[in-house]
């Protein structure tokens, strides 16, 4: 019996209960609410916060052409197969004319249904910050709603889009044989931050030398951790290699699990998005403390070569220090 | 005659004068400055600051596998054959163990040799936003010496790259033939920032085809402003279709003068910088104002789902305002 004075819990006890049912609608719309930003999502994270922590977060990046999406796809009936409820998180720089990501979307969730595999893309429009502020808490609302396993899907060549992936407790990225040479494919600068690689479209021409080429740079490379990242290939159209691909995600979960790396990896992960919060409120709170037309005159000196933003920004530093 | 009490530019007059007849030992001492950041890097860009501001920056962006680095060679050796000092700056996410960057560097100045074009890569280490502003000075840099046109090349895929080529004057987005299917390339959601479409490599099967698929997205957009990027095809290695290239950069050049929008760009460039700048300095004096063990317990509670990001983000923004 509730009373009609007791102020509502924002979204909602049944809604909240919904989402830990999987309720697909109910998950959409949480989604929805948290890729909008403001109060309203701040209260539905802090209110499922208590709820997470539980879901494997894998990261999935490469460059266009490397076959993510229908690798994804593949990884996720197979982990399906194993029983495990799976979410996808397609991140896509799609603009938002092209209307890419819808097409692209229904037809993802044709080659998935009856898997109950759920499904989102989120556009980065406006700022990566943003963006990334936006999956992570899509993610937590994955978490919150019971799946198991979240993959995070983005295009790898950008270091907004490998920050995202790399916060993830395990880090896939893909090369597929044939995209320039060898030497641009590993120069892609995200090998680094795999805990497996992948030669996807393996039934190409060069896949081999591709393989040979990412071993050769793991040995190369004299800072990694005790974790050497398997190389894998697979054809992700007809399914070749991903069962092997599932069980190498597995052996990095449960190495993680054992070595004790999962705290170290959320810290980071809380920590990176604790300071974009306040370094964005803390602008916020600066830019309001000043008219437009001050910072108007700011930027006019600049563009006038009167004075450079260093030192524009340590006089703006200054008066507020003094204020 | 100078006074020995006098202070010394902390730069050296002779540099500067150095820097101003693009002496290259000069131009790379000082990039090398700026990309190292810090008092030195700021007391150098306020002292050629007033010296900056006439160089045309022109932005190549595109996937791997574009031909990206070649296209740009062609570009400034056609330039050279105009009679314009032409700078490259390199913009690479080569992950520091490859040694990619270097043996590219190398290559490509073989290929430049007698030209007098300077090239500079700049690798995407750490944090982007402290590439963006290392770029953006490096910029000043060369433009302080007197090149006229700055070639800023950047792997397209990721925000954080696409913003560093949306800040220069104009911005050429590549695509090539045969990057996985059409859809897939026009995905990459750089469109909409290019002021030139090129499709390279355009003597591969499929270019016209790629061609057309950018003239019917360049059709959907309804939020285009009055310039209609040109799509242009290219071979960058036969060097074909390179001059009209470099006309129609010309002409976006010519149209950004007449309709007074170089000031408009200037300005974003530099409002976006003064914001970073202030965002990074101001959570670094609250990083400052607490013990580490303090922030590790705030961490600490949030990696234990005891309270949320936010909740914890809004108690240290007020505790400062109480302070």
């Amino acid at each position: 019996m509730s009373s009609p004075i007791l102020p509502k819990p924002p979204f909602g006890e049944s809604l909240v209960s919904n989402l830990q049912i999987r309720d697909p609608l109910t998950v959409a719309r949480a989604i929805t609410r948290v890729e909008r930003g403001g109060v309203a999502a701040r209260e539905l994270v802090r209110e499922i916060f208590p709820l997470t922590g539980r879901a494997d977060l894998i990261g999935v990046t490469g460059a266009p052409g490397t076959g993510k999406s229908t690798l994804v796809n593949a990884m996720a009936k197979e982990l399906h197969a194993r029983g495990k409820h799976v979410a996808i998180l397609a991140v896509d720089p799609s603009s938002p004319f092209t209307g890419g990501a819808i097409l692209g979307d229904r037809l993802r969730m044709q080659d998935l249904q009856g898997t109950g595999v759920f499904i989102r893309s989120m556009a980065s429009r406006g700022q990566l910050g943003g963006l990334a502020a936006a999956v992570s808490d899509a993610a937590l609302v994955l978490d919150a709603a019971n799946f198991e396993t979240i993959l995070i899907e983005t295009v790898g060549a950008g270091q907004g889009e490998v920050d995202i992936a790399r916060y993830a407790h395990t880090t896939l990225v893909l090369e597929a044989p044939g995209l320039g040479d060898d030497i641009q494919a590993i120069k892609a600068g995200i090998l680094e931050i795999a805990d497996v690689l992948v030669v996807n479209k393996a039934d190409r021409d060069g896949a081999n030398a591709t393989a040979a080429a990412l071993e050769m740079n793991l040995n190369l490379n004299p800072d990694r951790t005790a974790w050497r990242p398997p190389v894998l290939k697979t054809v992700a159209l007809t399914g070749k290699g991903v069962p092997e691909l599932v069980d190498a995600i597995a052996s990095h979960q449960s190495y993680i699990r054992q070595h004790d790396l999962r705290r170290a990896q959320e810290t980071a992960r809380f920590r990176n998005k604790l300071h974009e919060l306040l370094k964005t409120e803390l602008l916020q709170n600066l830019l309001d403390r000043y008219p437009d037309s001050r910072w108007d005159a700011w930027l006019h000196e600049i563009t006038e070569r009167k004075r450079d933003v260093y030192t524009i920004a340590n006089e703006i530093l200054r008066n507020k220090n003094n204020a």
